[in-house]
């Protein structure tokens, strides 16, 4: 049995279906250390309409990472991906509402995170990248203006480019989100939008100080395809110069999928004017590693769902083996 | 340490928020083996929409029997117990919106009680008194006939008996509660609206069958106050007769408070036409028990609550030592 002080410190950085393929995959491999800072910006969905309603933080991507990292019975899981699809809690997610109602009767958010880890029996810590309440602003190079990230995600049409994201209010990361990061041995980074999933988490006050203070390496999985209204048109290197821009930082490891995404998938994501990322990186600048990573079956979108998700995934399992292979080499 | 045989088979029949009063009390001893048989019949507030609209059995009393008897932590308490203030989930209460959900993803309604119970370490057994969807139909002496409990209980302002509950359709009792009531020591039936509560768990077919096979003794605790609409202006002697007439038994032990009500909180119900319960009983064709029962906290509505509450309640710690002595001498 390898001693904790051996086993390696990985910390993934997002919140979205990205970051619950990742965390799905590594979850199955024991010698990891494990720790998931997410996004707290959502407000779309029945996450948008808790946190309006209710004054509850956005409880979405939370619930996702735990899910993720669960080892509870099937029961639970099941729950916390149930969502009402008639009445008064259509569209509602139960996960969403147990996080809600919890963050009523806790004294504190920490408590909240808390009992949900261990009643999901997370393997691995989930840590809300901040515990105060804040929505994001997209300031486009057009002149438009997108207050909430709900929003930015609805604004698909949108050709231009997001010249500034931020916060308002501005708010300081947990400290216990600063601490994890500085300690890790791997920070990793995607998949997931680049607006409203990745870039989110490195915007609260401490975040960026802590990546500047880490000392390993920062792996970034690679989206599959653009996105329409944040990464439109965009190839793999317009991926990372925005995103070291925020990071303030070089990214050091690239996974890029390299295997042929069907006609028929791709058809489908054309018509929402979104096109598979093109790997356009120079060689000599980022260690990058071009590989199968894709998940073969077809998602569909659920019909109790009231948000467009995407049918096309990264594979958990392979993403896991390649990333492995990394934290170990 | 008393072993198992020796342990006295108590079985309380209900569902509202008498049964948690006595159950809370019962819940205290250690030696009793015990068991409730929970009405299926509520229409109203939030577990009549949940029925509604998510076709789900009545979550309400089941829930407020499963947290009688939780010795789960005061989270799980508190969680089972809250309810929304605003928003989409207004009026619902978390408890509720868990066993809708946990049904939904449960293969059958065993599974859901069983996992509700295990969460919320129960202290004895909940069972529903079916798992068959049915609601009551009353009929009055007027001619009037309502269906639903939630329209029953709303009808305050009816004067004219009723002649007849019954369900429809027709469903048959659980065979783990009529067995349940076969083996028992005691059957306690009471506190509770005796037409949405109390008598709605005697309905199903079975249950009066499995009554006459029970050799033990039926206590029945009187209400402290007669509810308009349902037993307006009954004496004590009302309330057996009616019971007696759907249990086809007679009651062997009557449990009574002979304890002053404040003056200010009878004035509130006498708005409401509700009065005390006058104690006009034979005492020869009874074993009556008069002693003080009274809960001397003043009950305030909660203003999220969609529902009308009783201010005035039995005393869960004085009911229930009043029982244990009965079950003990």
């Amino acid at each position: 049995m390898k001693t904790d002080k051996k086993r390696k410190k990985i910390t993934v950085l997002g919140g979205g279906t990205g970051t619950f393929v990742v965390l799905s995959g590594l979850k199955r491999y024991d010698d990891l250390s494990l720790s998931v800072i997410v996004s707290m910006t959502d407000s779309g969905g029945s996450t948008g309409k808790l946190r309006d309603q209710l004054g509850v933080l956005p409880p979405g991507d939370l619930r996702q990472c735990l899910l993720a990292l669960s080892e509870a019975s099937m029961n639970w899981r099941k729950l916390f991906l149930y969502r009402f699809d008639s009445g008064d809690l259509k569209g509602h997610n139960f996960g969403n509402i147990f996080l809600a109602a919890l963050e009523k009767i806790c004294f504190s958010y920490d408590e909240v995170v808390n009992f949900a880890s261990i009643l999901l029996k997370t393997k691995g810590e989930v840590i809300p990248v901040t515990k105060d309440k804040t929505h994001l602003v997209a300031y486009y190079e057009n002149g438009k203006v997108v207050e909430r990230e709900g929003l930015i995600d609805e604004n698909k049409g949108e050709k231009s480019k997001i010249k500034k994201l931020s916060l308002k209010p501005n708010v300081f990361a947990l400290k216990k989100a600063v601490e994890t990061i500085k300690k890790s041995d791997f920070l990793v980074i995607g998949p997931g939008d680049l607006y409203t999933s990745i870039i989110p988490v490195l915007l609260p006050i401490g975040i960026v100080e802590a990546v500047k203070c880490f000392q390993g390496k920062i792996i970034y999985i690679m989206n599959l395809m653009t996105k329409a209204g944040q990464t439109y048109n965009y190839k793999a290197s317009d991926h990372l110069r925005d995103l070291e821009k925020y990071l303030k930082r070089k990214i050091d490891i690239i996974l890029i999928n390299n295997e042929k995404i069907n006609q028929k998938i791709l058809n489908i994501y054309q018509k929402y004017d979104e096109i598979k990322v093109v790997n356009d990186l120079e060689k000599d600048r980022y260690k990058i590693i071009e590989t199968d990573l894709l998940d073969n079956r077809e998602f569909k979108k659920d019909s109790s769902d009231i948000l467009y998700r995407s049918i096309l995934r990264h594979d958990s399992n392979k993403l896991a083996r390649v990333l492995i292979k990394i934290f170990y080499a």
